[in-house]
């Protein structure tokens, strides 16, 4: 395939993307986003749906008989203090969803896949008379939330736009910025964040006897569900058990009334997470009782992520697809002990979903640190501070994989 | 001896009870109150001192020859959102020693304290026909930091006023009200705050292996901290050990960089003390070398009460004379598992300490809650936002208590 | 009082603890010391009942009109091995009641006991004349196991022999010899002995997740169960818990089907032990619970050893009459830690029990111990293989004792 | 192949085998194995040298030039009790290393090894017109020590015998008999086993503070150590920590001097093997020192079992020789949580090793547990005291895949 016209517009491309890294917006409130995808969509011509699933936007392309291939994007940033020193880094603040007021960041690289998939879309407009079929581009908001793929269905996705025969999407991910990198069957674990609130009773601290002490309680807690993955979990399964945080009490001569713990669970088998999730409400619940709580503990699912898996098939094809563009530039990746809800889509509709990685990091940077055997200190993974991909060649990178492997299933003209 | 007097200065002592309750001021920002005293010191004809230790307020009543008698209460309120109901509750609000703004409230019952020894001091004015000797008011601040004391012996306050011979104070507290309590020996326990810091490694919550992960490390540390009262301290010896406070994390999905801990050490005995502080922090330690920690943990002390230590003979001889005052209404009390620093007085000047406690509860709320057996459910105790002595008897026994004690002590004139 | 008696038979009776001591029997099997007892209670011509309780003897000394003293002394000794390098040392073993083979040694004292009692038998005899009332002299076997006194009150023993008005005993100890040291109130700490058994399911080390690991159960419980002492028994009610034994599993890699704690719990009021007790049987089940057990854990009462209640005005009175024999080595005592079963003949009979203890270890060796500051390592205690209590003065001490105090509650004659 | 010669020999190896399960031998111990193996060795026309690394039998098969290639199978025993109900089944009793008198069982199916490795070197033996080169047949003895190997590496053996160019071997498993299940890359697990004592100071149960509590220290070491799976190794990283016993105490009222853990660990990585293992040193260490061990723990490494890796190209080419000997009853498996030692032998020499699986549970039954998924509980696995492979087709199958495993690395012939 030919990517002669990338050339003419990759200056208005990386235009975009640094003025979207500049304004990034939160999950659900991404409306300046929206609207400049909107517009754009417009301007290529593919009829343009706003507001999908709150703030999503969906642009449809039609060029002839033949299958529809889902393309997508997510588009929401974070509430990080961006410290990338970079001249186009964020100054954007906003009211979260609890209320405060937070520094926004661009700090997961969705705004490169926004940039990417714009840039794909126009090659493919660009480019129809060389394949027929249809085009469903989805800009998909609140991917931070795991609610934003979901939010879309609920709107009534499949049945508003033309049903697809494969979902396809990538993420940036902190490896060197050229490649691509294809994973096969589950490859992004599910998770499960989880808020436990578990009940004491206060009093002064030294009359200890006349209270349950929930600081007691939830430190006994915490260490019990460590057992979860070393006890209940087979050695060659995959589960991670993380408390993220523990919260009680504000002063030193006071028990106080409860113990608040964040716990955020990661697996990549139904069975594993379900046993998983058992064993955290069954400790937590008879370390409350080992304490003499008077009252029940509480769970509050904050966020669940479904386990991405790449169908071995859809995977193979696209990965034969893109060596054809990348060479030896394509590597396989085991699974990945991140979250993402792009498989919803191919999962409501049945279809197969494909989902990879196209590297963001300097080449010489990350050569250097896989040298010095120190990647995961040296190199800022996604939702850090100073998570930013080299423009290029990673937007190049990103263009022509999304093209490549839209055409590669889509059908073929001539 | 005669309390006559006290029936002309009832209401106004009331008056200024109700007014200091309204009007609580948090330590060393005792300003209002220690202006009010002082006016009222010099209205009775005392030698008045302002400032001492930053706003603590003497007042000396030289009487002829004759014993030095120190009489000391303690004038300021706690951070606490009154919850009383009282048409004179505070609403006040200031500013604490961290910036933040709270609510205040005399939830100690220092302004009971304040108003006795007024009374008290009006009372001996008022008969100084029938003792010598010298008394010397002593109106501290900041007990609730366990810091006023020092401070005010800091400020050459035994070198600025008359040498004691005995140091007398007394405590209001949730008994029957009427009632007074002497205790005898180690009477209140010596109390150690620190904030402890343990210091881990943070990064994504699913990547524990490149973490050292604090909220694991706080966690294990204060069950292990559970032993130190269960296995190093004697069954026949007094300790107490709370982790009032733990603090770490923000997110489910990110292990964070430290953990704090709030800790809160009770004791009767210097060598107890010495080895509990010594197993807080063998065991902080190696908890983190356990947790493969890089950094020390820090200790910082926040506050350090000493033990209150009744001289017996003291408190023989001062029970002997509330005896012939109160009759049947004297008690005996056990230790008390709370801490004051009015013992630095006597021991920086080499004399006995006597303190007593006086009830301020409802009798028959009292005595109803003791037939329920749920006094320490039933009874809002000091700091507590329902703290609140009954007026009377309370006043009047606090008066005619330090009236008959300071009397004891003091010569008497023919 | 006289004993110039006790210069008589001092040689026999030295002979005769010598001889106990190098026969110990266990708990139960006391048959050669029990029949040498009843021999010399015949020749003492006093009315003698051997097998009360299985091995117990009960000696009446009837003296006409007046009240009944009961004088009791246990004769059991302990599955130790000795390593005294005594001349007199035992050598025994016996058949332990779980069948196992062990070695036996009286590593308590209780040969001296017994020899203290039939001295002090001796010279009421001789001196009969001078008191008038009725001794009865109880040999109580199986003090070890908390059970002895029960099996003779349970065979009869109130009704069978003349109903006591006291209750008197005592007990060497390791303090200075020449000693006798009186407690009252609450003296000797009431004791319960669980073991416990947790049931979890073995397997192969290398699947965990095949398995409920009881390794990680127990350990678990072991260090909730220092939060009972630390959390729910306040800092100056006393309660000692400790898991004397752990014991799961034989092999490295595999995990094993059941774990076994022996817990011993001390303390000296029944509301704490309720409320400890209470708190083990909790703790235990949610801890099992915690793991995922399929079958409830259980457990087994081992021993159970009541409070023992010096009753103050006994204790008051006995320890004037032993003023009089020894004047200031006569001491007043802290409770201690330990537990007996002499205190159940009193309680059932309704009677005060009054019990002391008299010193056992040479006296400069004690002194240097207390100027060194390591008494509690330097000294021997009971129970360890190398208790052995100096023969003088603690023989003469122990006679005179029990002597001097029976005399003081038997009527006087003349 | 053909492999007509088995049904000659058929009866005679399952006499064999049940003579050899009928008679196991501990490891090191097995003189009357070992001089069954030389006889029929000798018989076969070996060259045969016995008593290398202590019991070993090395039997060397010489047919003219080509490939050497080295069979191995192990042939100790276990100290369990055989509960098969078999007519043959173990009554064999034997003194363990540790000098006691323990039970002797295959439990582990080494008996079933020596019986087809000696059924394919009849086979090799009789068809040595169709191959050419030489086969070492090696006869291990402590596999189950995990030293067996060692000490015949450590006996001279690659000076003494012909090198190898492969080494082949081969398991008999709880899966259905009939199959041969082929691994690749990292197969079966490193296995470290430590015994560790911690040393704490005992002393009264009622006086804690007067000990260093072992069962606390070592409960709490044990919750610790769950850490490092849980913490310390990434949730794609396979590694099983496990504390199979746990010992301290005899008493319920006496604290021990010190507790004992065994430990084992699996690993597929060198580096997280070290990791794990710095983990368990530092933390044993830290908790040591956590509960004021005045003695540092100790450390014994009872066992450890390399890490075998299947050479890939070496795996392909065997598993397509039993391919065509067995067709789809050849399956790959995933890496297994088992260890072995017989990967010295190919890395000391220098040469890829190729071991696999065959299975020993009836076809009907093995079904019905899969039908049921309940595999794990109802089928016995290795050392358990039911393990006890169908004799045939399991005979049969490991018999012609050793042989054909042989043929098809040694030269063929005409």
């Amino acid at each position: 395939m030919e990517f002669g016209r990338l050339d003419e517009i990759r200056d208005d491309l990386t235009a975009l993307y640094k003025d979207l890294h500049a304004h990034p917006e939160l999950s659900f409130q991404e409306h300046r986003t929206a609207a400049e995808v909107a517009r754009r969509l417009e301007a290529l011509g593919l009829e343009v749906t706003s507001g999908v699933g709150r703030t999503g936007v969906v642009g449809v392309l039609r060029n002839g008989s033949g299958p529809t291939v889902l393309l997508r994007a997510d588009f929401d940033g974070l509430p990080v203090q961006e410290q990338t020193g970079l001249e186009y880094a964020s100054t954007q603040r906003a009211t979260s969803s609890d209320g405060s007021d937070v520094p926004v960041m661009h700090a997961c690289g969705h705004d490169m896949h926004v940039t990417c998939l714009l840039g794909a879309l126009d090659l493919l407009s660009d480019s129809r008379s060389s394949w027929s079929g249809t085009v469903v581009a989805v800009f998909q908001p609140a991917e931070e939330f795991g609610t934003g793929a979901q939010a879309m269905l609920d709107d009534g996705f499949l049945e508003r736009f033309p049903r697809p025969d494969v979902c396809l999407g990538q993420h940036v991910f902190p490896f060197e910025s050229g490649f691509v990198g294809m994973m096969s069957g589950p490859s992004m674990s599910a998770a499960d964040s989880l808020k436990i609130t578990m009940f004491g009773r206060g009093g002064h601290g030294s009359q200890p006897q006349n209270t349950v002490d929930p600081v007691v309680m939830a430190s006994a807690t915490v260490l019990r569900l460590q057992t979860v993955v070393s006890r209940e979990v087979a050695g060659d399964d995959t589960a991670v058990l993380t408390v993220g945080s523990i919260r009680a009490g504000t002063k030193e001569n006071i028990i106080p009334d409860q113990a608040e713990l964040l716990v955020n669970i990661r697996s990549f088998d139904e069975r594993v997470r379900e046993r998983v999730l058992a064993a955290v409400h069954r400790i937590v619940r008879a370390e409350a009782v080992a304490s003499g709580a008077e009252r029940e503990p509480e769970f509050e699912q904050l966020t669940r992520f479904p386990l991405l898996v790449n169908d071995p098939e859809a995977a193979s094809r696209t990965s034969s697809a893109l060596r054809a563009t990348f060479g030896d530039h394509v590597v396989d990746l085991p699974p990945a002990m991140a979250s993402e809800d792009v498989g919803l889509f191919g999962t409501a509709a049945g279809v197969p979903t494909c989902y990879w990685f196209f590297g963001g990091t300097d080449s010489a940077r990350f050569q250097e640190a896989v040298a010095a055997d120190n990647v995961a200190r040296a190199i800022p993974a996604n939702h850090s501070p100073h998570f930013a991909p080299e423009v290029e060649p990673t937007l190049t990178t990103g263009v022509k994989a999304l093209t490549s492997a839209a055409i590669e299933w889509l059908g073929t003209r001539g």
